[in-house]
């Protein structure tokens, strides 16, 4: 134990985050943090249990009763999902257009299912005829895909994908990390069987809390693999028949029981993010879906004209762009690091960089959640122009943030 | 969607948490909790992230380079260690002396490992030669048990523990979560090889980050498994020979290079629950470890004396009392869930109740973190000496709060 300091009080500097996520959070989720903690069966708490299930199932546009939080950041509702439905052995497709997919599919193997992949070029997406192809040829209990991925900037539009599944038997699974509350995901009119977000992103929260909800469908095949854990099983228990699910912090079977009036004690629930993912529900809520998606198309559409206008290229398939984030070309013969080094020391802005394939080719830059607000993307324009400049690379002086401005003109903002 | 409220603003109501945890966080860390977000590969909070680290070994008196924070409650601190050191097969021994050595039979039975265990009554602990004869009689991988157990509010002795495990070859596994900072756990003085806790208990923090730490011992086991997700791998990388760990969010293998200076992609940390565990380990430092044990040893005596001074009698084996919970038997006669209820609603305390053999039998009376303070201890035993009154008990008047007030009049407070 050589360091035995306690270092300085926290003090996070000032950072506008316009990448990929995490992005600010909304003052009203940070007060909403500071708040007193509760007894985990406090009325008070278990109250507000309930009304976060009801307020996701707005966020979610479902029905579901099933519609709680995981105690872990997004990609532990991801494996909570995976690893509650899937035995050894089952089939699960995932079609893959980006870092996000790959995870999927890691998380199945470590189910220890039978992987099927189907790939796209990274910034385009699959027609939905493709997926019904591979679904039809593979069978699989369950089909696992990203709504929107970061790392290429691109969402596959899923309108089709529940009732293709529907049609084969299979179980839909969405992961909407990256993309809840920035675009449309009527969960019940898709009829998507189970979907898993995180508030890192256009929920303007910080990360650490997963929500998720599963109909049914879902609900049967967990449920038939219901076991729960010897020092709090109720007199005349039996497990069910299924497979013991093979994790006991991501067991749904007991999760429902823990947010239902069952109240069986499992984790004790993570109380401050708790009050951080209802507050993020709220403010969203108050602004309305519509007007909340209708706000990160805006930022898209004057962020993407800002970009062209200074010359630079968006990569991508642009009909099937995210709102919330932007991949835009490192221009040639620029060093994209240091770029995003001098934004963040000269201006306080970070900007994201990238995965695979992509990495030291585009930036990301993301305009989601609090951030999502025309002064940030205009701040940003002009910053990285200036940045862009003293790197020696020509722009165009002040028209980025022109064309930026005459989109929210349009808007009338 | 029958409900589309946005319900009212959050608004918890006052309480004295005075049960087995979660308690009242202290007022700094919900401030820490309050500050803006930073990117996680923000200089600025990778320095953080190392702080965090440097902190939480001095909490666990260890040199281990192996200490960060599992994103879950502290039940997926347990998971985490027990998924990446156990394969299915091997063989693991549960010393279980309460509720939370059930939960870890039943997630190494999760892991597929082959559970022994040996049980010893509630309220009681085992003689370390009890477990050395197992140890050797099942020749475990690896020994899994609490230090306390809040479900029976005794500690087990560990000092003896992590030699024993050395010398039959097996890992000591410790669950501190509710013992961490309460009292004294040497993990390198005591050769454990490791060890998880979590934040809500004497840590004096929101639940929801789970502190652990594991030796060279535990990191060569995890190396040997070592996978990394297609999508983020480095050119060249190979998979190590051993099974894959079968979770992707608590590999620790993975966890390890993105607390390292690797800094691979895993998942986003959530950052406002690590800034939470930074200020709990702070507040401890500044006070001083031992400073902190002798503020919970002394609580103890004073609750313990003021119960007794009440008439009532206190559970378990008092030589190995967790200093932080007081087990208390419910006078004959009483409805114990009834007083709880009126101690939350006239005084706005809340006190526990118990579990499995347990239940109906004792309360559980805590007094850790923030609310280890002498005006908490003093006030609780009021209110309950109140409302036992109420409720008919015959109690002496006054003598339960003179009895703790003596106990901290001869420390000097």
């Amino acid at each position: 134990m050589a360091d035995n300091t306690i270092f300085a009080e926290l003090n996070p500097p000032p950072r506008l985050m316009m990448g990929p996520g995490p992005v600010n959070a909304s003052p009203r989720v940070l007060n909403a943090m500071s708040m007193p903690l509760l007894g985990q069966f406090d009325p008070a708490f278990t109250n507000y249990m309930n009304e976060v299930m009801a307020l996701y199932r707005q966020i979610f546009q479902t029905a579901n009763r099933w519609t709680f939080l995981i105690d872990g950041t997004a990609r532990a509702g991801i494996e909570a999902a995976l690893i509650s439905v899937l035995e050894p052995g089952d089939t699960v497709l995932v079609p893959v257009f980006g870092r996000f997919g790959h995870l999927l599919t890691e998380i199945a193997e470590r189910c220890q299912a039978r992987v099927e992949l189907i790939e796209t070029e990274w910034g385009t997406v699959f027609d939905p005829g493709q997926i019904e192809e591979a679904v039809k040829r593979t069978r699989p209990k369950l089909v696992a895909l990203c709504q929107g991925d970061t790392s290429t900037t691109v969402a596959q539009p899923l309108a089709e994908i529940g009732d293709i599944c529907r049609r084969y038997d299979a179980i839909s699974f969405i992961d909407s990390t990256a993309s809840i509350v920035g675009m449309d995901l009527p969960v019940d009119a898709w009829q998507l069987d189970m979907v898993s977000a995180g508030l890192q992103k256009c929920l303007a929260g910080p990360p650490g809390s997963a929500p998720i909800t599963f109909n049914d469908r879902v609900a049967d095949i967990i449920a038939a693999r219901k076991h729960i854990e010897k020092g709090i099983r109720p007199d005349g228990f039996k497990a069910a028949s299924g497979r013991m699910i093979a994790s006991n912090y991501f067991d749904l079977s007991m999760l429902m029981d823990y947010w239902s009036e069952t109240r069986l004690n499992h984790h004790t629930e993570a109380t401050s993010m708790l009050y951080a993912a209802r507050e993020c529900a709220r403010i969203v809520l108050q602004e309305g879906l519509a007007e909340t998606f209708a706000r990160h198309a805006l930022a898209s559409r004057a962020m993407v004209a800002g970009l062209q206008a200074m010359g630079l290229k968006v990569f991508g398939d642009l009909d099937h762009k995210m709102p919330n984030v932007t991949g835009v070309h490192i221009p040639k013969g620029v060093d994209g690091e240091a770029i995003r080094s001098d934004l963040l020391n000269d201006f306080a802005i970070e900007i994201g960089t990238s995965f695979g394939p992509l990495h030291g080719k585009i930036w990301r830059i993301g305009a989601m959640g609090y951030n999502c607000q025309k002064h940030n993307i205009l701040t940003c324009l002009n910053a990285l122009e200036t940045i862009l400049r003293l790197h020696k690379v020509r722009v165009p002086s002040g028209e980025a943030v022109d064309a930026a401005i005459a989109e929210y003109r349009a808007a009338g903002q």
